[in-house]
Parts: structure tokens; sequence; C-alpha cells
């Protein structure tokens, strides 16, 4: 597995488009991803009650496991908005569908921005036209642009590997993401949208990306707040020529997974970390990352709540902010988290070292805590000692300017 | 039901002491209060799991329903303190038994303050021989003081209701408080000490207490972070001589509620909702605080849950923060509350203005939302016309200066 350029445009087949059509000022605001042929299509989608026009739709239409584009805006989320905002987004999906020549069922959508207003569509409409014109294989940079918000930087990978069955076939697998953090005046989105030319099942898919999904973008939080937007969709159009991945080799009495299923699990886990992570190094006016590492847990839904629990809490994360070591706080907030674990058997790492043994205080040296808080990203490591499951979970500080953002109206 | 003076030492036959033992530079640090004769003892502790040595003693110790004093100390929590925290617990109880001539069994204590540091027991067993002596009738602000940790104001009430059984008796009920918010280095803790001179069953008593609490202390939040000390314990002694006030009037057949417990409930529950209205507009760095009534959910929990998402959620905090009617904010909280509601019968209401109706924008007008959210306290109404249940819950602002506290060590 090696990193390569080009992004969701380094599988074969694929194009983008990055435009600007007037939804936000001066900057690209529509994107268009197209696959020459119908992929194989996996979705994961936000829980809030709250869904965005665009997220009910997306999340119906992929039900059926094929797509061929995704249409996505930037600066209107089209949500709470209503039969309007959802005519609004089977519209975007009827047009980019006319201009493909392919059927409106193939084509997703998604969008990002503010709360409650509903979408230009004649100013939609010339920019799917324009972008529909503009796809080409070098794309990615534009589309990239062109599904941001109040992000810094542009979010993009992509990784070639090698599935061995049947001539030893590469495969690619290219995403680009936005968000977190939520913006003036009340959009709040995750986005990612992933490519490959890997021949695979419907079923390999999904459970790939939902795997993915569960160890990256559900373990970060930049404020705690939940989208109603936050969509994750992934096309895989089988241009690699590989033999098809499946989730299991077929055995008699025994499931055995399937070896390129597991190398394609890993590849996409590593590009949905790797997006994980920038997003929450782009959380809002943060000054560095943080990992919560949680080890011998008795079960993994207690390593899952401790680690959200921590990574979560307002003081751990001004704690970060500051470099301040006050493992108290720590102590509190996986304290605060539902599980029945015994506080005393628990240990505590900062970086390498020892805060916390027993549950009491370990004696550590404030300066050289200091010192290994002040790194961009800190590692905080919690060993319960109780178990053996364990778990990541990647969080932002929170700093004034993180305030001062979201104080304002606009 | 009316306001009188005096606070915990309002109800007749108890005495209160606040002194500087040491713990804290220059400010008073050790609280005694005492009742003359055994009382009746309920409490509510903090669920965190990770529990401070005088949060296990006390709760232990409080299932035998009585209780004559409680000791407490600010300045360190007696949190992750292990084994030697435990003793020292044990020890305060027996340095204020022996002062006060009880039984060690009839003491209670309870410490806010530094996490992971081992009390200074020379300095506490000076303190308490010298509040021991200092115990009066007009304590009551001198107690009020010396729980306090970063609060910028003591916390105190007392209530006089009359109970109409067997010679319409008067009885009295006061109150001190602590909280809320962390602090460095690692604090958190709301406490709260309540006296009465009602004549009350145990079992009247803990369902009265639970009821308070869980309609006030249990429905605010400063930060969200959840406290390794939190303490409310109330001592009723009986010194108002009225008919004893049980839970239920006998009936062969139906179980009909003691009209003076009803009446000692509603002021137990006006006590404790002010002094947790009185903690959020106290909480670290906070301009202003909010209310959030949520009406119409089809069960308690629904409203419960939605509630607390919406007053926790740090966006909608930040908005408050700066009178940013970003309604939007409000939507995404509460759809991210785990319930069934469906978003599309939701009405929001900032103070009198229709915001959204039907789940979409009523096109309030900005400036007058900008207005009614410049209040000091500023309500939103949140109805799910989905139901009958409702509740409401208090937060607080979350401002530059919560973070600025907050990333500080000491």
């Amino acid at each position: 597995m090696k990193e390569i350029k080009g992004g969701i445009t380094a599988p074969l087949g694929f194009k983008a488009a990055g435009v600007h059509c007037g939804i936000k000022e001066n900057r690209p605001d529509l994107a268009l991803i197209y696959s020459e042929v119908p992929a194989v299509a996996a979705g994961a989608f936000t829980t809030n009650k709250v869904k965005a026009a665009p997220v009910i739709l997306s999340q119906k239409k992929i039900r059926k496991g094929e797509a061929q584009a995704i249409v996505v805006n930037s600066g209107n989320a089209n949500a709470c908005t209503g039969k309007r905002g959802f005519e609004d987004a089977v519209k975007m999906c009827e047009l980019t569908a006319k201009k493909l020549a392919i059927a409106p069922e193939k084509v997703l959508v998604a969008s990002t921005g503010v709360i409650g207003e509903y979408l230009p569509m004649d100013k939609i409409e010339k920019g799917i036209e324009l972008a529909s014109k503009s796809l080409s294989s070098q794309g990615n940079t534009q589309a990239s642009e062109a599904i941001l918000t109040t992000d810094r930087m542009i979010k993009t990978i992509a990784l070639e590997t090698n599935i061995p069955g049947q001539g030893n076939k590469w495969v690619r697998i290219g995403a680009i993401a936005k968000g977190a953090g939520m913006i003036a005046p009340n959009l709040a989105t995750m986005l990612c949208f992933i490519t490959t030319d890997a021949c695979i099942t419907h079923d390999a898919l999904k459970e790939a990306l939902q795997n993915a999904v569960n160890k990256s973008f559900n373990q970060i939080s930049v404020d705690g707040d939940m989208s109603t937007n936050d969509t994750v969709i992934i096309l895989a159009n089988g241009k690699a020529g590989n033999k098809k991945i499946k989730t299991w080799k077929k055995k008699p009495t025994l499931r055995v997974e399937d070896e390129n299923f597991v190398k394609f699990c890993e590849a996409l886990e590593y590009i949905c970390t790797y997006l994980a992570k920038l997003i929450v190094k782009d959380g809002e006016g943060a000054n560095r990352i943080f990992e919560v590492k949680v080890e011998g847990a008795p079960f993994p839904k207690d390593a899952r709540r401790i680690a959200r629990a921590v990574a979560t809490s307002n003081l751990v994360k001004t704690a970060i902010a500051g470099a301040s070591p006050n493992w108290g706080r720590i102590m509190a907030a996986l304290g605060s988290a539902q599980t029945k674990i015994k506080p005393e058997k628990v240990e505590i790492f900062i970086e390498d070292i020892l805060v916390v043994k027993n549950g009491e205080p370990a004696g550590a040296s404030l300066v050289s805590l200091q010192n290994a808080m002040s790194k961009n990203e800190v590692k905080i490591t919690i060993k319960l000692n109780q178990g053996t499951c364990e778990t990541k979970f990647w969080g932002c500080s929170l700093t004034e300017k993180y305030v001062k953002i979201n104080k304002r109206y606009i």
C-alpha cells in the first residue's frame, strides 16, 4: 500500500469538477464526481433526527447499491427546509443526470452550509451545467475546494494497494473530505467522498465502509455537536479488473475472511483515519489535537464510551489548549462515562509519562508534563487494566478562538 | 410559603460555623453544620465512577437515615487519594464527633477542591476544633463562605412553609450551596446542604429530596463535566413539632398523597431550583444564563434528553454568549438527542418570538431576536407537539473567559 497523487480522480474511470456558481461569494461552491461506468455504492449518514433533505434522499437512493455521480454544494445545507427543500434535492439530481445523460436514480447529492435557507436553484442549475462541462481526470483539487466551508485547508488523499488474487492487480482508492466544527450562522458538517476502481461486491463495500467509518469519523470530535448533514459515500467502479473482493471465502464449515477484503479494509481505514485526523486538526480555533487511547477495557463499548467522554470534555479540551497536565480532569471525565470500571486500577500516561497509577497520583514532574503537552499532537493513554478491549479517539483543544468564531451570527 | 433570613440556621435547633484553617490562603475553608438533636438524613451523590473518599463514606453512612453534623472542607477534594484519603475522611468525622460529643456514625463529611492531593490533616484538626467552638445560630454566612472555591458569591436561602395538620404548624427549610464549573487545577463540585426543623419520616425525606434534586441540580449544566465530589445532604430534626410528614395517607384501597408531603416537596423544590439557578449564574465566565423548556414530548425521558442536549451544546452556548439567534444550532442539538421525535412537528420560541414552525424557519425578525437574546436570562421554548411531557433545564453561556480560566494550571 502506497500513497499516490490525484485524490478521487486517481482511481481509473473517475472524473471530478469544482466550480463557482454564486452560493458563496468568490469561492468554489459546487462539486461533481462522476464515474464513467455505474459503480457499486455505499454510504454512512448522520444519526441526527434532524436530517437535511439531501441526506434523506441519498440515504434512500444508496440502498439500491449503485450510483454513478455525486453532486455537492457548499454554502447552503438545505436543512430544515421541509417539502421544498426535498424537492430541490431531487431537482439537483435530475439536473445532474440530464447533463451527464444518466438515470436520475444514479445520482447522489450532498449539501453543507447555512441551515434553514432554501437553495438558490437558478445558481445551482448553472453550476451543474458548468461542472458537467468541466469534468476532468485532473479535477480533484477543484472538487475538494468546492466542498469546503470554514475549512482552512483542502483534505484529500489517494492510495494504491495490491490485491494478490488473479494476476496480482493494483487497485486505487481516493478521497476528499470537509469539516468539522460548526460555523456561523448555524452550520455543521462532515462530508467525505471516496472513489475506488476496485471490483467488489455491494456487501463487502458496505462492510468495509462501516468498519472504516467506525474507526475514524465516528472517533473524532471537534465540539461534540452532531450535524444534520454528515455524509460519507464510496463509489467502486471495478475498473481495476481485480478478482471481485468478497467479505468471506466460501468454505464448507468455516467462514474465512477473504485476504483481499482484509487488504481493502486496511487501505480504506487508513484513508478514513487520515482524513478524520485532518478534520480534527482543522477544528475551529484549535491550537493542537490529542489522541485518547483506551486499553484494557472489559468490553469494546466501555473503551469507546471512556475515550469519547475524555476527548469531548470541555475541561480536558481547555487543559490541552493550555498545555496543562490536569490529570484529575481526565479521571473525572473517564469516571463520568457510563461503565462499570474500577477507578483504583486505572493508569494514565501523558505521552510516555505515567501520571496516575492505581487511580492515584504517580508523582510525575510538572515541567516534563508541560513539555510533553506542548506538542502539536498529544497522546493520552488510559490503561484500565480490566480487560483486553481498546480504542482510539481524536479530539482538538478548546480555545478562546473557537468561542470567538462561534459567537458571531455571520 | 415565604422566604426568611438565616439560611441553614433558620430552622430551629441548627447551628453552623465557617472558619479558616489554612487549606486555602486567607479564605474560610472549613464549615460545620450541627443539629442539637439527631436528625433524619437523606442524600444525593455524584454518579461519577471516580468518587472522592468523603462521597463514598457519607453515601454509606447516610443509608442508616440518621445524622447530627456535617463537616465540610474546601480547597482540597480528597479525590483520587486511595486508602489514605478514605482514612482521612473517617478521621475528619471522628475529630468532629469528639468535639461535639456525639457518635462518629452521626457525622457526615464532604470536600471540594484540588483532586489528587492528600488532606493537610493537622490543619483540618485545628479547623474542626475552632469551628466546633464557633458554632452559632447566626453562623450561616460564615458556613456558606467556607464551602466556596471559585464561586463569585455565596448561595443561600431559607423558606418558612405552613404544614396544616395538627395545630397549623410552620416549618422552616434552609440551605447553602456551592459550585459549579470545574476549576484549576482540576476541581469540580456542586455541594448543597439543607436543614429543616420539619418532623418527617425517612422515606418521605428521601423521596422529597430525590424529587427536588431531579428537577433542579440534575437539570443544570455549566460545562457538562461531572464532578467526583457532588453531594446534596438534608437533615430534618423535627424541632418544629408538626404532625409527622409521610409520603402517603393510609387509605384502605387507595394511596393518596399526604398534602403535608406535597407542601414540603414544593418548598424543597423551590429551594433546590433557586440554588441550582444561582450555581448556573455563577458559572465560570458566563455572561448570561438560559432556560430550555421542552413541551409536548412523548415520554419524560425524551423531554429530558432534548433539554439537556440543547443546554449543553457548545454551539448553543456560544450563540447565547453572543446573543446570536442561531436557531439552526438548536434544531441540530435537539436532533442529536437519542429520541424518536419528528422534526417536522417542532416549534421553537426564543423568549416569546416564534423562530421555527413545523421544523422550518418562521421568518422572525433578526433585530427583535437579538434584542430578546441580550437579556441576562434567555428563555428557549421547544414545543415538540408529540405528547404531553415537559421539563426545564438551565445552562449558561460559553465565553472566552471560561476558556481562559480553565486553560490555567493553577
